[in-house]
């Protein structure tokens, strides 16, 4: 993709209340757009991020027999009513104005309701148990606060799993399933998480499962042990429940990227989603829930990884793979960067390689490949070009080196 | 993938007040779900016959230089202000209840308020133009009736495309390569489209267009001439357009599964979008927008390709590309039917194929079959396994064939 073609630029002006280093370096370096508070647009190169995080995951959930659906937005008042969260606060809801309750909505924040009312459907009988879907989609919270860019949104994207089964030793066994899926998406994200212990709430009496990325940016602190792998969330800290280990409590700021919950049967009882197992008896289908909020994975990686320059993209999830730059718009320097753009096009395709061929000078087109944060940059210059090669440098170290075309080739094999 | 796994099954069972033929084969089939009037969930089937339209959309809109964004669906009550469309009668409000007027949002059910917004912070000089970008996402429309199925929902998807222009003659110009991807799309996608003139509204003096799929369950009304290409929407047609042919003129009611449109400045100048030419003059920018309802899409397909018995998908966006069932869940006939289908997953990957292995007869298994509307579907009996062969059925056919493996490994290829 040539760079003076991109719908967006950097800048370097920010909108007010933006104080994360999430917001400011996706803002400067046109990843997003701030809509209104808490409330992005994803634009081109945020989108590709984005997508790039949601196929991880999909094909994580697809592993462990996740089947996707999309739910709606407008989730209409009957399905809240019938699980006593019609009132909750942070609901936001469709004024109806002379239309009528036909027009009562609440937007989805959460899907239970309605994944159960579905669930209804299709399961009867113990045959038709374990089942696990999921959806990707856009949710809303009415946050009173959001100030904190991607990290806490008004909208905002959620992959939610839900899980299906016939007793308790099926659920717990597709719990652990789910929790390393979950290990292996962060990983995959270059996100280090820790498996924290939180409350159940109205839910459960056991502990619910929180991954958390220790981070000053967070707005969660946990404590955890330097040795074991003991963590809670503070809500339920207490250091007597921390045994048979030698190691220290340390305290820390964490955002929580994802978590896992038992909901055993409170939807099921609340929709009646009972099946009839081998023996003619009907029994509630115990249920689980799994959540991962791609957009604030998004918010984390960035809040990991930058330096006073801009962003540093693990390669996984960056929108290109090579940004490729000329230093002159003209000449040999030129002829020969559209030389190894086409090379780069050949090989890793077309939407892999920004080829910053824009007129500029050279101060602002290092800047701008600084903030954007791809993994790899390729400088083509009146030096390279002299000993007939071109400049490598990745994006996490200080230092560059000159590679030849061929050797380059052999890199991105 | 295993029939008997798959999150849904087929019902006899609708939902009150769904008379369109789309929304009786989708919901019978297990497609989608009806959530309230005019909102449905995409269950796993439906969403992948929604993913492949979606796909095709991607391809043709990334050929003609668009570029994906994904835009909110809360769009604050400021952006409606300044185009004068806040109080229009389509639109959902949030109730903001105590939490003041930072909390009101018009849920998207258009988006050229905000793209406006954001092209101011990219376009400056006539050094950015021309720029295209979209987005395929859902958007909302407080329908009084909602009762066509995927025709008229009240939350549904849609791909817009903005364009950005120097000038008219760049507009026209983009706008009929816009015309050229769509008539690519709804060709891929097996609609045939007549392109309708209709009225520009408030925004043009010229028409815009429409492309209609004539079909009884259409909303639209559309006047034609069977031997040249003029077509008028009902609203602005007349005889007297209709010049120099000597073509017979029909009425029929049509579908519109997408329109392209000149909006030439009222949202430049709305949002004040300028941009400076090449002798330092600040001009207004010039946009055109180009819709189309991929869901309604969906609902179009049904309603043109189905007989009595279900869905007869074209192959393009069919969910799985082969319905393989084994007439016996034991024996013989079983363990030649797994082998036909692990021989399937190996040729065309295991989401293309949908492996009918229940304990079922063999009527449920052809009914549902019908009504899922596969467009390739294999049997394999006692019969078949009897001469070492496969019966194969096309949906679109009557008559069925034996074949061999080989000759169905070339068939697949």
């Amino acid at each position: 993709m040539l760079q003076s073609k991109l719908f967006t630029k950097t800048t370097k002006n920010l909108p007010e209340g933006e104080t994360t280093k999430n917001a400011q370096f996706l803002i400067k370096g046109g990843f997003i757009n701030k809509s209104s508070a808490g409330v992005y647009t994803m634009l081109p190169m945020g989108l590709k991020v984005l997508d790039k995080i949601n196929k991880i995951i999909r094909e994580e959930m697809n592993a462990i027999g996740g089947e996707e659906v999309l739910m709606p937005a407008l989730v209409h008042k009957k399905y809240w009513e019938q699980s006593n969260r019609w009132d909750v606060d942070v609901i936001y809801k469709t004024s109806t104005g002379e239309k009528g309750k036909d027009f009562e909505y609440g937007l989805g924040w959460t899907h239970e309701e309605v994944i159960t009312a579905i669930a209804k459907h299709f399961i009867q009988s113990y045959k038709d148990l374990p089942k696990a879907v999921y959806q990707i989609q856009t949710k809303f919270r009415a946050e009173p606060r959001a100030q904190a860019g991607l990290l806490r949104g008004r909208e905002f994207m959620m992959k939610d799993l839900y899980s299906f089964h016939m007793d308790r030793a099926d659920l717990d066994k597709y719990y652990q399933k789910a929790i390393s899926a979950y290990n292996k998406i962060f990983k995959r994200l270059s996100l280090k998480t820790l498996v924290a212990e939180a409350s159940g709430g109205a839910f459960t009496k056991e502990y619910t499962h929180e991954f958390q990325v220790l981070n000053p940016a967070g707005e969660d602190s946990v404590y955890y042990c330097d040795k074991c792998d003991f963590c809670q969330n503070q809500e339920i800290f207490n250091s007597s429940n921390h045994k048979d280990c030698a190691g220290e409590i340390k305290n820390s700021k964490a955002i929580e990227v994802g978590n896992v919950f038992k909901l055993g049967t409170k939807f099921s009882d609340a929709y009646g989603l009972y099946y009839t197992d081998k023996d003619g008896v009907k029994r509630p289908v115990i249920m689980g829930s799994y959540g991962i909020g791609p957009t604030r994975a998004m918010g984390a990686i960035v809040e990991v990884f930058n330096d006073e320059k801009g962003i540093i993209w693990p390669e996984a999830v960056s929108p290109f793979k090579v940004h490729l730059l000329a230093l002159s718009d003209s000449g040999k320097v030129k002829s020969e960067a559209d030389k190894v753009y086409k090379m780069l096009v050949g090989q890793i395709g077309e939407t892999e390689v920004l080829y910053d061929e824009r007129s500029a000078s050279a101060g602002e087109k290092f800047n701008d490949a600084d903030l954007l944060g791809i993994p790899l940059r390729l400088v083509v210059s009146e030096k390279t070009v002299s000993v007939k090669k071109v400049e490598l440098r990745k994006r996490s170290e200080k230092s560059a080196k000159l590679i030849s075309i061929a050797d380059l080739k052999n890199l991105l094999k």
